[in-house]
């Protein structure tokens, strides 16, 4: 590919790329907190009454600021719009006309009638990437449903296949379909940047949420019925397998992995049964996919009779991966985590002291940083308004008829 | 930012972008799934033994070619290698240096004792994006360890949280691991694309599974420990409550979501209970949160009543989102993803007639495509090999030798 250089001195790999966020709650925001991370300027567009996760995500020392919200937004610059009020939208659009990327989860009538739609923005700004995040593709009939995690999570066959123990459907407990369709955001946002960087603008795409999560899900679990006719059931049966979880130790839990002939062999001598090596059931690879129910059962009951500690020791001289299960409270302890930096502790100028969560990635020119925490409803609003040429006259409109709200001035009232 | 267009009839975002994908299993192959699908010209090197994914996937028409497989490798060039036999690694070498990207997952060092390093790779391609998808931060006391789903998602708190029932911690049964790091992964190059065009390489990247799926985990879950001194525990009791899941009716299972006060007195109405609106456990969105599970309570012996059809009805009626449960037979059948066209029946010359899932995003310029579906070990050895310059001879040798292997002759053996 051409290599199209730029002088910066900036090694962030998105630095100058301005991004409208219109979305909020979770697969939005999660998608643009990638962008952000990596230098990306993200412009949070939410109503003067806060984005919801900001309420919704437990409670905080100052209002509004709940954990959840302040983990998918540093970086970010918030304005606040009220789209109702007069003189926000032409703001809005003011705005659009110096960005690179829209991206909002809007069902598409109702941004059209707000005069969102990408015909509307891309007469704005012809080379804009546009990017609706939807519940369902609008080729199909679900189209104008109302998508929520919960739903995708049944409708994709995950909180079917989720039923460990008791058989009856679970959701996987976090807003998952949420969190995954929103790094696939994050990709279609950036191959679109990659087509435009080389084809020009401008670029419209959509990322259905129940299609990339049935995809997902199905990608692992169609299985045998992929082919046809079937060579079986859908569900990969090893993963499915109840007896496929963390292992009771005598104090504990820890998990195993044996795959391979070697891991497996060993793991039967580390456990005093180096018998079961020629037991047909488990000799090869094929048969323990057969009985592989039954290995985990022989499995489970040994491990029982000894402490996690002892066990470590034993698999890791073994050469047999395994480490113990954490629990949220111990992961937040785990030393290597902590040599690798991945909980920051920032003083935020609010909320007191907070542990953030760096992105892990590791460029060798960059490493993502907090340049600075999730902001208030309208911390921004103010700059931004006068980076698009508004003057002291058309701002204070705005704020005096609540069209948007400014940090400063709420803090100070 | 910049644009620098290319002249090329084809509107793929990726097209002309060469990957030289040293990965299997899940993690890397998931990964550049979604690059070979918008274009990239992925090339999947493998041992001439298979991409172990081919065989634990369950079975297949013919050998090697299990379900599992053909969802990670569509779109993508096979070139086996036996990189320990002379000529091999020589090969690999030549087709780097043309390649945009070099993606692996070995551990480190093993990569190194094979000239693999970055550092040996740059010398031959000096703008090469080269990146590492390792288990532990190479920072962090645990990079020597080796990492398997299961012993990622217990180690990131994942297994422990999905423990509703029982209390007991159990895997989510998919390797949502690799898949949730595949996809971060993708956006991972794709950032190292866009610094390229703009700055320039070299660029070597880094993903950690583990601190990936710990900050996967913890945006959701670190809660309210994210404050100094902690406003309570991590967890957020909403998601975790085991009565959050899908509801039984009469007749199966449907999936509900009701967040705003309009949603919730709605459902309130529909489920015949008025009363609950002025409850005070009920009345606003702060109380809810304190007295959720006794609110799912209440919802789930009133749906018991009635079938989901019922329900369906009486929930469309009031605007409250609703889908029924999807299994993992049912969702194939779902009409809305035949609307959309997600399962795309085609021809494999070998395998009959298999179901593909096609990536769902849209491009306005730009549907994702099933060029050629998986290929089988080394189906592409021969025209690679000729594409760096080896002549017949030379590549006789290597078919001679075992060090690569060639499907056309495997096929006529």
């Amino acid at each position: 590919m051409s290599q199209a250089p730029l002088a910066s001195d900036s090694q962030a790999p998105l630095e100058g790329l301005r991004v409208v966020d219109l979305t909020q709650v979770v697969v939005g925001p999660y998608a643009t907190q990638f962008l952000a991370d990596f230098g990306a300027e993200v412009i949070k567009i939410e109503h003067p009454s806060g984005d919801l996760a900001r309420w919704i995500g437990g409670r905080s020392p100052t209002p509004g600021m709940a954990a959840k919200y302040l983990h998918l937004n540093r970086n970010k610059k918030s304005l606040a719009l009220d789209l109702k009020k007069p003189g926000a939208l032409d703001a809005l659009k003011k705005l659009i006309a110096t960005a690179d990327v829209v991206v909002h989860n809007m069902r598409p009538p109702a941004a059209a009638r707000l005069g969102l739609s990408a015909d509307d923005l891309i007469k704005l700004k012809p080379d804009l990437i546009y990017c609706s995040v939807v519940g369902f593709g609008q080729q199909g009939r679900y189209r104008d449903k109302p998508a929520y995690d919960s739903i995708i999570q049944g409708a994709s066959g995950l909180a079917a296949i989720n039923n460990g123990g008791d058989g009856q459907p679970r959701f996987v407990p976090m807003v998952i379909a949420d969190r995954t369709v929103g790094i696939m955001v994050a990709n279609t946002i950036l191959m679109a940047v990659v087509q435009r960087m080389r084809r020009g603008g401008p670029q419209v795409v959509e990322v259905p949420m129940f299609e990339s999560m049935a995809a997902f899900v199905l990608a692992e679990h169609m299985f045998l019925k992929t082919f046809e006719p079937p060579l079986g059931s859908p569900g990969d049966s090893r993963l499915l397998d109840p007896n496929s979880r963390p292992i009771r130790t005598a104090d504990g839990y820890i998990c195993v992995t044996a795959n391979t002939d070697a891991q497996v062999f060993a793991m039967f001598e580390a456990m005093g049964r180096p018998d079961l090596r020629t037991d047909p059931r488990f000799a090869d690879k094929r048969a323990r996919f057969e009985n592989i129910g039954e290995m985990f059962r022989i499995r489970n009951e040994i491990f029982a009779t000894r402490t996690t500690a002892q066990w470590l020791e034993i698999l890791e001289a073994a050469d047999i991966p395994a480490m113990p299960l954490h629990t949220l409270d111990s992961v937040l302890e785990d030393p290597h985590l902590a040599d690798t930096g991945l909980f920051e502790k920032i003083e935020h100028p609010t909320e007191g002291t907070i542990t953030n969560l760096r992105n892990p990635v590791r460029f060798s020119t960059y490493e993502p940083q907090i340049k600075w925490p999730a902001p208030h409803i309208g911390e921004h609003s103010v700059e931004l308004l006068q980076s698009i040429g508004l003057d002291d006259g058309a701002i204070g409109a705005l704020l005096e008829s609540g069209a948007t709200v400014d940090f400063a001035s709420r803090a100070a009232a």
